[in-house]
């Protein structure tokens, strides 16, 4: 028996708690409230050996001495790897079929949604226009990915049998099949000259924190075939440079937009990016973690570490990811 | 040699002439006016064997005597099939794989934009609210689709791939592997009731005419994951009862609806339909023609009609496709 402890903050915990308790019947489940207290006995989180958490409060750990593992409830974890007393076991990610099919599809989504001019339909339709727009087909269309990890290879896969060109940039070089793939720093104006839509599906690491700005979207493909450069960021908020990315959306440098992540979650009410031109904005909702799929997904990384087996998809913690 | 004549209501036949006589450089290729007369020696008209057309003046037909084949610009005849002195030859339509393509590309976009929620995210964007929302899997999902032909065929594979379930229904009975497909009217309300998201591809004829209304609407799958049925029209508008969808959408008994074509094109600005309630419009672009693509396509058709072999994708009269 092991105890696994699950510290989510800002989520209700039950739903999470009554899918792992099912997943791993032979173990303790516990959980701390959505703002990091823990109403149990305290001699509980002295067994604790399992952490599944997302932002967790950095004290949370001087109580826990036996900690083996933590996993983290998202693919990312920025929200982890920066804070200041983490122990030193491994971190792991979580790879979900499902994270990666919903990422795919909003990626599909919002590349067809800029390729067949859905926001200038939108805007033809307030006004009672009927007029047919010039869209070019997928086959003149280059998409560019910077990111090629599982989400990023996904993504490129569907899209090239949409018919899109796919290109790809990554820090460390990455070979995925029919995409041509450029990496490091050395090779990514080169990556960003032949893009026409900018898919960021980067983590948040001290290299990509605020890595789209002003002059990386004057490196986009000026003269492409929707008549100047989109970005959709998928990625985390923190890539972004949002002031560059509305005056490039005002000045028409960017043909378009779709960013799912923000600098401030929730994007403040007050902020000009909700009605910055040709800006789709969606709720952080691109690929979510849902209990219901992911605790079969957390109860074999449990078993593994149970059975001394080392866990999969571990962090490597000076890259960041 | 042989001699093309172009008659293309309301379209400039500049480019098409261009890239057909590019096309065909041994033979004759001429046009009448977007009015449909013709400015050139009425002795041209008499050695026209091939007609490439869209809505083709029914006077046109007694100065052709020597008219051997008619060629639709688009994949629906039903501009060609009911004209009056139709002469006795074969009607082929164009298949064309680019057509295919934008057409898989819109239906997978339409999905996309109704099971991720887009009218709803728009919404909210409007009212700077940050509201994530519940978006069932593509897996729970069912799309059916009406009209299992090239286009049907090709949008629902790429369906299938994002991992949607997908049923069919033809008039006449169709396999496709993967796909449940229901044939005829007998098993229509079968195909209805499993369906979430319809997606209409059928062409227009005297069966297919207002097929669309209320009482099908009403037989579609109520308790599915999207809270109610949507409806994406990108066949033909004449198969729709367009006051039907209205009061449907007005009422949520449809959930959202994206119709690419109307009974009356370009959609008349006072028409009520430009600001239904989740309802997105775009004018008639799904799939268009273009000179540059069809240009080889149709050659090759002359090419074999003046080998005397037989045309490709000859219409059956009869079944009206």
């Amino acid at each position: 028996m092991t105890t696994l402890l699950l510290s989510l903050a800002d989520w209700d915990p039950r739903r999470w708690l009554e899918n792992l308790k099912a997943a791993l019947p032979e173990d303790e489940v516990v959980a701390t409230t959505p703002e990091g207290g823990f109403a149990g006995d305290p001699a509980t989180l002295e067994r604790v050996e399992y952490l599944l958490t997302w932002k967790p409060r950095p004290e949370l750990f001087d109580s826990l001495p036996n900690l083996k593992a933590i996993l983290s409830v998202g693919a990312g974890v920025d929200h982890l790897v920066d804070l200041p007393n983490l122990p030193d076991v491994p971190i792991a990610r979580i790879v979900d079929p499902d994270l990666t099919t919903r990422m795919t599809e909003y990626v599909v989504w919002q590349v067809l949604h800029h390729v067949r001019l859905g926001p200038d339909y939108a805007a033809l339709q307030k006004e009672k226009r009927w007029r047919p727009l010039y869209q070019p087909p997928a086959g003149k269309v280059t998409v560019g990915i910077m990111g090629l990890g599982v989400l990023g290879t996904a993504s490129a896969k569907m899209l090239m049998q949409l018919g899109f060109r796919v290109v790809g940039w990554s820090r460390r070089p990455k070979i995925v099949a029919g995409v041509t793939a450029f990496a490091g720093e050395g090779e990514r104006d080169a990556f960003l000259a032949e893009t026409d839509i900018l898919v960021c599906l980067l983590p948040d690491t001290p290299q990509t924190r605020g890595i789209i700005d002003g002059a990386l979207i004057s490196k986009l493909r000026k003269d492409g075939p929707l008549g100047g450069p989109v970005l959709i960021n998928a990625g985390r908020g923190q890539s972004q440079n949002e002031a560059d990315i509305l005056s490039a959306l005002r000045e028409g440098t960017l043909r378009g937009a779709s960013l799912d992540v923000f600098r401030t979650e929730p994007l403040p009410a007050d902020s000009p990016m909700w009605n910055a031109p040709n800006l789709v904005i969606t709720p952080h909702m691109a690929s979510i973690s849902n209990p219901h799929g992911l605790s079969p997904l957390i109860a074999r990384q449990v078993r593994r570490g149970k059975a001394g087996k080392p866990l999969q998809y571990v962090v490597d913690r000076d890259a960041g990811y």
